[in-house]
């Protein structure tokens, strides 16, 4: 592989994930990954361009910050891309307005968005509330218009599939499991013979928002996420570097994927910025 | 279309729908479609062969025919081909412990099945049954598998969907609409990366068995149905003939349906039974 100086020649900016590589998360508000608030402190008193890129959908961006800045991280509303504000965002611009099948922690970003007489659906990670009655509703919503509309915030377990099919053995280690909004979303796209619109990594249409937001093009940003495909590959997708860190969800067997291969591998955020703050923007 | 004659020569024996067919289903038990009762008793002293095939998979086939005969039908439990006896056979056959994620009311279809330390899951219609917290323990006990293996008692929305897509306006003048058991098993399937093995109409095999019960070839069967997908095109696909009956589920415009021509189209069973024992058996 080339040197990390090749690597990393010419990156003006940097996309940061949240979960996973800033913080794990958890009950109790979670806590920092060893060295991250410090590498981000340092990150961002360099040249390099930074914004956030999650596909946090439970909490508001509100909430989101909080939960980090009272773990010590420098980072506030307006820095951060999540599904459900850009959702919103493309709701106004369309004149849609949603009936929403999502987790009450992320409802307030949907305050300002008139939500009568739905012509669309917004599902979201709703978790517990994935009932039965929840779902026939969303599903009733569609089915009575001429052309439905659902946008989905995020379809994370894409990623979660790819990587099932080959790590089997440790999922097996596990029983946190847990269904995300892309069955539930697959489940309504199957119901009403659609597609839904996702606004959440590996989209592109949503790199590119966090891309335009930042100011930098693709080729000049790079991508630091704990997500093989929702970060790695997505960002890689839309023409930009990735590197993958070797905490949160990361696996081992990550580094031996045939289908997708990082622009490098990390053992966290920090010694990402080490490398970016040595050989970046050269 | 050629004439009936020709249409129903050398039939030797009829698969019944049920629903739409025999009765409309309903608070209370249902009503019989006028004509039906009788119809079934002449058909039945005829020297055809008649069995029952039903993706029914809320009720046990005990309490179905006990509806059944109180409506006034001669119907027996020994002459019904339903998804959750014949998942029973499946079962048994090949060893396996089944997860039921299934609506209480066929729960006793599976009293004699081993459900302990469960290698396979089985889902069915499960109605309000399907929790966020249920469906979640499916796809856990499914990940926990080296081998996933899923059933699904039929996969009714396929059709639903196929039909969705001509008929939107129908449904808009609708509120009835229910997610049935097809789009959970999409959800499970995706969250899994796995395809379900579906038990139930149209599902070739499914059709099979109940002709080997019924002891007929496909090529001297006919299917009478309300459905155009489940029903119609199901036995097509298995080289038997089919008649759309005019009742239950049947919209006007599955008669100039491009993808799918009956064998025949009728008012109700009635007909199809005048039909049958004037050409048939020739």
């Amino acid at each position: 592989m080339a040197a990390w100086g090749e690597r990393l020649a010419g990156v003006r900016g940097v996309l940061l994930d949240i979960s996973g590589v800033l913080y794990d998360g958890g009950e109790g508000g979670g806590a920092p990954i060893a060295g991250s608030v410090e590498a981000l402190a340092r990150l961002k008193r360099s040249q390099l361009k930074v914004r956030f890129c999650t596909n946090e959908s439970q909490k508001s961006r509100g909430d989101l910050v909080g939960t980090l800045r009272r773990l010590g991280f420098d980072i506030s509303e307006g820095e951060v891309t999540a599904p459900a504000p850009a959702t919103c965002l493309i709701l106004k611009e369309r004149g849609l307005r949603p009936h929403l099948l999502i987790h009450d922690g992320v409802r307030s970003e949907f305050d300002q968005i008139d939500t009568s007489n739905p012509n669309c659906v917004v599902i979201g990670d709703a978790g517990e509330g994935f009932s039965y009655q929840n779902m026939n509703k969303a599903f009733q919503v569609l089915m009575e218009l001429e052309n439905p509309v659902l946008f989905s915030l995020g379809k994370g377990i894409h990623s979660f599939f790819f990587v099932a099919r080959t790590l089997r053995r440790f999922y097996k280690e596990t029983s946190g499991l847990m269904l995300d909004v892309g069955p539930y979303t697959k489940a309504l796209e199957y119901a009403c013979g659609i597609e839904a619109e996702v606004v959440g990594k590996p989209s592109p249409a949503f790199f590119k928002s966090a891309l335009r937001e930042m100011g930098v093009e693709a080729h000049q940003a790079v991508m630091i996420g704990d997500d093989i495909v929702g970060d790695v590959s997505g960002a890689q997708r839309c023409g930009m570097r990735a590197l993958q860190v070797r905490t949160g969800k990361f696996r081992p067997s990550d580094e031996h994927c045939l289908q997708v291969k990082a622009d490098g591998y990390v053992d966290n955020l920090a010694e990402a910025v080490d490398l970016l703050l040595q050989h970046a923007h050269k």
